[in-house]
């Protein structure tokens, strides 16, 4: 019993702590999983972006609640390049996504802190902040896309 | 100044109220996103589901953090269902979506009362309670596939 214990466990174990790559039952699935991820980023971040830019009136309650679905979803995405996913569907993520991983790991990190920033500013309300901290974010998207991602 | 305040409150107010069909430029943008957002519900509550259902070990943590992502989705997709967006992006959507519009109604607010229970499950950790809404929350889903989706 006791082995067996263990080898549940260790199964267990390997299920929560393995990269998310090992929740997609085929690349392709992992794919088009990010892809979702980042379009609906793209939409509620570009809601608030609309604001931050004078295209749309600057409301906070809602701002704030694109925020936090923003804030929810930043980090999905990036469970999803794992090694192999770089074809069995569609993508425009470019070799150096797995050629250069630290390079991208440092494009990530910079997005992930980009919309913490962004998260907060969400929660304060103000105009000022959530305009600096959409910039940032903002940035930080292109700075990945333009390294990572086809045009 | 009175006008142009008021003027600008009509218009805020308008913005926040209006289904959020107005928050898509074109019919494909809400096919897209309604396509990504059901893509990342099924993702994570197809993790939830495969330990309800013995094919993955049951973890509450990981239940539970898979089924805050569902909970945090699952309105989305609906925000994106409104006039016109039948067409501009391939769509699985039968045409009852539109003329059938209370029954697609009462099949929607039956996912979501699901997946309230889902999620108040899934802060409890416990297993039965978890099963038991998984599959409330799975018959919902399959209840409003067959009535409005192509297979």
């Amino acid at each position: 019993m006791k082995k067996m214990s263990l080898a549940a466990a260790a199964v267990a174990g390997l299920v929560t702590a393995l990269p998310a790559a090992a929740q997609f039952q085929k690349p392709g699935d992992a794919i088009e999983y990010r892809q979702s991820a980042f379009t609906l980023i793209a939409s509620h971040f570009g809601r608030v972006a609309a604001m931050a830019q004078g295209k749309a009136p600057f409301d906070a309650k809602v701002a704030a609640e694109n925020i936090a679905i923003v804030s929810t979803l930043a980090k999905l995405p990036l469970t999803a390049f794992g090694p192999g996913t770089d074809k069995g569907h569609g993508t425009e993520a470019k070799a150096a996504v797995w050629s250069d991983a630290a390079g991208f790991k440092a494009a990530a990190d910079k997005y992930v802190a980009a919309v913490e920033k962004l998260d907060a500013a969400g929660k304060t309300g103000d105009f000022a902040q959530i305009k600096a901290a959409v910039g940032e974010t903002g940035g930080s998207c292109k700075g990945c896309h333009d390294k990572f991602k086809e045009k």
